[in-house]
């Protein structure tokens, strides 16, 4: 009953955007399981843009990949076999399981996804890290006050479409950046966001911003970096806060963009800019999991899926994926329950 | 007994670095006194960059200055005559006087200097808003920890200078951004910093940066912004602070610098930047000069002044510290005691 285990791993370090030649396609056989360990088949795996900076040498918030190894990422999977006595066969489970077919995984390294709480996919988005990168990135280092002018960036993707929620259900005036018309339309018309910009549309991106805050930014949620956030950032209000969860418009160069320096506006304002990294809240996860669920529960939360199906088309979708192509959290369906 | 006043003005507002015609000396009677004023005689003017922000029409801290206006400045001053029960004939007081020989001011714009306590310039310098701004904007938002790497630039400013020695009464290595051997050779020996750094001899500031910061930099105090600060930002720790303290590189010119983004460094470190001014700390400097007036006499803060002498030598003074070439805090004396 041993199962072809098919991979997806790193074959070459990228120079600029990923190629789909800097990916494997690797089959392996699946090892035995050690005590304490579970065998399991991928249902869901995640793309997220953290996997660019483990593709390279440097650089990155984590050790870089070997050439070779497993592409990593979160994933959500079935239980075949355990050998774990908290995990049966059949469990729907949650963890780091890369990009792979069937992965093997120690029992302290699977959570539990409940499949009645919502659907299973939501344990890699609203659910999961995105949802949970947004609620304590914009509560905890945002922290938004009501009526404050909220911009997030990357407004249409897995972590941006919550914070513009969660901004909205905390009241502020919340303005998103997004790259095409239908993501505005999508933000402003069913997610109900203030104003929404696609700034791949603006002529004048400055012109524009200072059109939809009229008061300034008190808050910028910042997925993207780049000129948006130029932009954005030289409009900080006194004591605003800056996010930095994301800058996937530098992840790809190869080497630092100029931009206009804004330390001046940060010290004129007081203002004060972060990093964010989700993980440093892991403490506080079941928290957070809890009050998202309960906002979709409620109806207060929506989210948006672009499912791409089958182990081989991971890559493309990554790629797309950074290139902001996809329409909502990217997923790679590769087995169903 | 009515004197002729005379005062340092603002002439027309300066494009790039001021020039000396950028000013006017101006002539006046003084006024004659309300209830709960006082006339007084300055002794010594203090000469900051922030005073630059004022003269341009925008993108100050503050309104900006009109044409025609006394320049605005910290000064140590005696009274000459008060209609202030608080205050009597001699009384050695400091307040935002300007840049004038005499100025009329409510007693609530007035505090009492104890010349017993220190030389009275030092009412400008360690214990007035340079020494309060190092100890809240190191101590506050610096929070640096024993055994940690501070780096300072602007270092024998007259902010700078005290940054560095708080830092090493904190138990920090502390690494010193200067601009000649001079300063160089003076923050080392005499105050006792780590390492200094002359960025205007260093061929590779970057390779410098690495010599001297071996495991990287956890406080950065930033006085001065551009290149230096590009340099270190990108050596910023894992949960690292930047204070934004003044930006003089940038004070200067008349469109924003482009420099590399570094928010991705800020990202993966999960480091803070955040804009600092003094005045909000207003309702603790009593605690800090305390603080600041127990070092002092305990012989662990040292410090050192320039002193240009009578009104007519403010502009050419103030052209220079903003150009760098005063040794330590800029000061100008009015009239003797």
């Amino acid at each position: 009953m041993v199962r072809v285990n098919r991979q997806i791993t790193l074959g070459s370090r990228p120079s600029g955007f990923p190629k789909i030649s800097d990916f494997q396609l690797a089959y392996s056989a699946l090892p035995s399981l050690a005590a304490g360990e579970a065998l399991v088949r991928t249902l869901y795996l995640s793309l997220d843009p953290y996997m660019r900076g483990r593709m390279s040498d440097a650089d990155s918030r984590d050790r870089p990949l070997a050439i070779g190894e497993v592409m990593p990422g979160g994933a959500v999977a079935v239980v075949v076999h355990s050998e774990d006595s908290g995990f049966r066969t059949g469990d729907v489970v949650e963890g780091m399981l890369g990009w792979q077919e069937y992965a093997v995984a120690h029992g302290s390294e699977l959570r539990r996804v409940d499949p009645d709480l919502a659907p299973i996919s939501t344990a890699l988005g609203v659910l999961g890290l995105p949802g949970l990168a947004a609620y304590f990135g914009l509560l905890e280092l945002g922290a938004p006050r009501d009526g404050e002018t909220v911009v997030v960036s990357g407004a249409a993707g897995a972590v941006g479409m919550l914070v513009g929620q969660i901004a909205k259900i905390r009241g502020c005036r919340v303005v998103g950046v997004a790259g095409s018309d239908a993501e505005v339309s999508w933000l402003r018309d069913e997610l109900g966001l203030d104003a929404v910009l696609n700034y791949r549309a603006a002529v004048d991106l400055e012109a524009a911003l200072d059109d939809l805050c009229p008061v300034g930014v008190d808050v910028y949620f910042d997925n993207v970096g780049g000129v948006i956030s130029d932009a954005v950032i030289c409009r900080i209000n006194r004591r605003g806060r800056i996010v930095v969860c994301g800058q996937i418009s530098q992840d790809n160069l190869e080497a630092p963009e100029l931009g206009p320096r804004w330390l001046s506006r940060l010290m004129m304002q007081q203002a004060r800019a972060e990093g964010f990294l989700v993980s440093e809240y892991a403490e506080r996860f079941p928290e957070g999991r809890e009050q998202l669920a309960a906002w979709l529960k409620q109806g207060k939360l929506r989210y948006r899926e672009d499912i791409a199906q089958g182990i081989e088309a991971a890559p493309q979708a990554f790629i797309g994926m950074l290139q902001g192509n996809n329409q909502g959290k990217q997923l790679v369906q590769l087995s169903g329950l």
